[in-house]
């Protein structure tokens, strides 16, 4: 069963990254795979939650939100976060907390925002994989008042999905694959190799260990591709 | 005095329009004067809001909204559109009905969607210049199932805003224009030189009929040069 | 073709103002213009709101709310001011803004509360013409605490609405002829003749220059008659 | 212990009736209890709640709201009716449905709207006084679409409030005495004198068996006086 | 007309206390009435509400639901409390304050939760029964860090429902009896024999005052056997 | 370092079942580890979500939620489900759709109700394992109306939590473990050792491979030992 945009079972779809799209956040990424397209932008607000506010250090929150015209046909503005959308930030919060030292960013937040442009698919992934870039270009226009990159952020951040269709392992699911995969995984690693992440669901159908180990073998090569197309870190190998 | 960005009174920033910005929808522009960015598109979706089922024809509405990384600094999400957000999105949507032939769309309503990019002063007129842009493509490339583009538009719209600072009327006010303006207007006219819309609004002070007459002089000649840079329909003059 | 009423093109509606109308606030007005009637009230509250609270002086916000049997057949409550509620208020406040100075009322707040006792066409003009009566009475009963009127106040306010009806322009339209209006008008000025704010929308048509000043005439002399009936301000011509 | 105003324990407020106070709603009375006073209206509409749709007949439901200049200081508009407001309106609600025939009204929904213009205390049952008159004028008016007035209103209806202060039952309490009431008891009574709604409410304090027969004594002589201020039903005595 | 499970007018259903029923709160009861069951608890939270900050001693507040699980068909989870469970939280709120001595509880708020578990008529005054009793617990596994007992309770409280159903005063209805019922009384009293609360409504029919007479003394004799199974108050008689 | 409760790293805490918990539903299950205990119910409602409308079968959904009287200090009751309620009955709801024939099930929807009664850790991992047992329940008490059950579940499902505290992998985490957990993984399987779900998180630390197939071998020891506490389907192996 050959895929979509015939691609082989373990290559990523064409990426294209482009940095400093909008002039107002210090860090913001246009990032593309596919026809998947997301704007990820970093922020720092001087300010932190109110149950933080006892506390050293400061805050990193995401927001997610897909335009009206990323799909067609076009879907409706939510009031709020739906369901799903609410999952998605949770998920692009906790991924890039985990290498980030907030105790050394003083009493600010740290605002990642990720607006979908076009979904055909991976947009928590591609969210997440941009997202690292815009805070690291955010910190490091900001190096005049913050500690220095080194010290804030340990290791770089990437994310892919992964997907079992008809019992075959496919990487980096396009909208039709997604629709049509018995197993959805999205996988969140750090630039040294370690696991951030792992989400993997059977809706449709349930999997074995031998399929799982099979899908984090595809997924760790994608994000080592991934973590290539990044800024390099100093001092992490 | 002189301005921000050193124009002359009667001086448009200067403008650059990306048509075909995204792919989900039929029309997308991302139109941009100045530091000032936002990203239009126009869809149709095949129903119609309650209170029209029982007529003939369609519906035009428009959605208003920035983002949150449009400012400096982030400015917040709103759940649904502020007072401010939902004065924007009603001007939009009644400038481009009045050049609309509704009734020959059918049952379908046309969204037109603008989110702000980059807010620098400007951002309503701005966005209704491109929202005619991007209906304009939508309608184009959906010839194959409307009625041709002469039936359905009967003009274009473009629109800009006049502001008086210290009794100087200046054209196309940046933000900090906007912010020290005495008067604020906003202008919404027809390529073929017919006003669709008038707002001018004195909070820090009053205006006399003269000053009247002269914002709305340069007003016409901003206008007319945007009406130059958008597509041209055949048989308007 | 004559008007529902049989007024005269430049006729204004019978009006008629009922001061003192409720105990509770300092300033409260009853005015009617043919079938259309609205309670306006000013009330004065010890507080700021929070992004002045760095600021000197006060306020003046405006709610503006149809009571559900001001029309037929029965208007539904609003759990919030609506798009156009929304926008009636924040015009409200603002015209009435421009003549005060807040500088001088301490960290108050003026509530400006109009509500829509019978809707029959110009409810937010009418609101405004009552409201700056309302205000008047509220300063007046409370000059014992507020510095003297005539620092407070610095002109009067009167609004109405004009329409373009098949081509002819009439002054303060009835429901009936703002639904068959082409194009709709409301003007706010001060009673020393100036403009404070313009808004001219035609949803059904456009409309040209020499229409504009056409209205703008209109609107001016039905103004003058407004302003006749309101209390007279020492020291403003 | 005198009262505020003067009155004797079993004295009710002066009462003023104001019939036909707006034009819109076929029934619409203004209302007034010494300081008290409030706008009830009766509308119908051609409608009936979706959990009525397979049942005969029609519904009739209450709003209550204060306007936000009722009180000093000023009450804020309430989103949707709060805790209280909710009480108030299914109370009066209650009341109102048993004596109405709504099985004769056909598919239609009476709406009761009660706006409190001026609040000292007892606004719930004035309203309740007051909306039977609304009803009983809306009716009337429609005589020539609705059933006979005599098969639709079994019977007129009204309340007062009773309180305890300091061991001693009082007639009609005004705001000072409701506040400093031990007790305090709303009674809605028929015209004939039978009993649809008691609410005895004890925060302050607990009562004996016997100062709730003397407080009903109370109560029952203030409602036989209002019912004589209602119009009077036919062939009921 | 016998009743549906056989028991006689002035009857109570078999009642079931399960003390200290979870672990977290300090008072915990599932109370149950033949088919009804109720889990109530009452938790100490060391703050009060913003009105009562100036204000010496702490607050007792209520909240009601049901759980969707609780009815056949199931009910759907209310976002906000709706217009009766707000009624019926407000009166298990009140009943409780009238006999603790909120003063010496120092800046807390007790906070009553009563989750429906079964819902089979009477969840009002079951739910004010067994909160009673779990306040009671609270109180008594504070007694280190709170005033004794008979200091902050001054009595037991004890709810049931009475109904009238063709003309047959009945004690402790269960919903067949309650949706048959012309009138429906709840009574709130304390164990010492004084009337807390007295709510009767007659929305079907209205009733007389022999008939109010009758009621009272059944909800007398329930409210007495209630109070017996009820932890007793030293010092109260 | 030794276990808060002194269990070994492989041990699950004590569970205790009650079935037919409550009356309403045809499933309900109290289900409890340790100080976490769950109520767990299933109901069959006649009707499917709107999206569903034109598609054969039925639905599943879940609803999760905490009492306030669950935790220490007092948790307040959510308006609406919050961001982690929100993802956890998602979690519910994926995990029983995948051994649920829905098709099988006509226009019907399933409601999963989890309400944690008392929360220590593994509320959503416990809730699952109970709406099991509360869905197995509920098919057999409906089995006169609906297809035999083994038509109807293919296969049991189960959950537990593990985690990796200062690099040591533990199963079923108390509250206690969890909040000092670097890594969290929550594992959901088929009584037939099929995985239906996988979440590792690490947002305090990230994890190795080895790491996490020590985690995997963990949670599988513990849903063996919880499916053999369930009902067994037949013919399942």
């Amino acid at each position: 069963m050959s895929r979509p945009d015939h691609r082989v079972c373990d290559e990523l779809r064409p990426v294209r990254i482009d940095r400093n799209f909008v002039s107002a956040a210090p860090g913001s990424v246009r990032i593309s795979a596919g026809n998947t397209s997301v704007l990820c932008t970093a922020s720092f607000v001087d300010s932190v939650p109110n149950w933080m506010k006892e506390q050293e250090g400061g805050w990193l929150t995401a927001e997610y939100r897909m335009l009206p015209c990323s799909t067609v046909p076009r879907c409706e503005r939510k009031d709020r976060p739906d369901g799903r959308a609410s999952e998605i930030q949770r998920l692009i919060g906790r991924s890039l907390r985990s290498v980030v030292d907030l105790k050394r960013i003083g009493p600010r937040t740290i605002y990642i925002d990720c607006d979908v442009l076009q979904a055909d698919g991976g947009t928590r992934t591609l969210a997440i994989t941009g997202a690292w870039i815009a805070l690291y270009d955010a910190i490091k226009s900001l190096q005049a008042v913050l500690p220095p990159m080194e010290l804030l952020l340990r290791d770089s951040v990437a994310a892919v999905s992964v997907g079992l269709i008809d019992g075959q392992a496919r990487l980096d699911l396009c909208y039709l694959e997604d629709v049509a995969a018995d197993v959805d995984m999205n996988l969140v690693m750090t630039g040294s190799g370690r696991f951030i992440e792992i989400q993997g669901t059977g809706e449709h159908a349930t999997f074995s260990g031998e399929q799982l180990d099979h899908m984090l073998a595809l997924g760790r090569k994608g994000i080592e591709q991934l973590t290539a197309m990044q800024p390099k870190l100093k001092g992490v190998s």
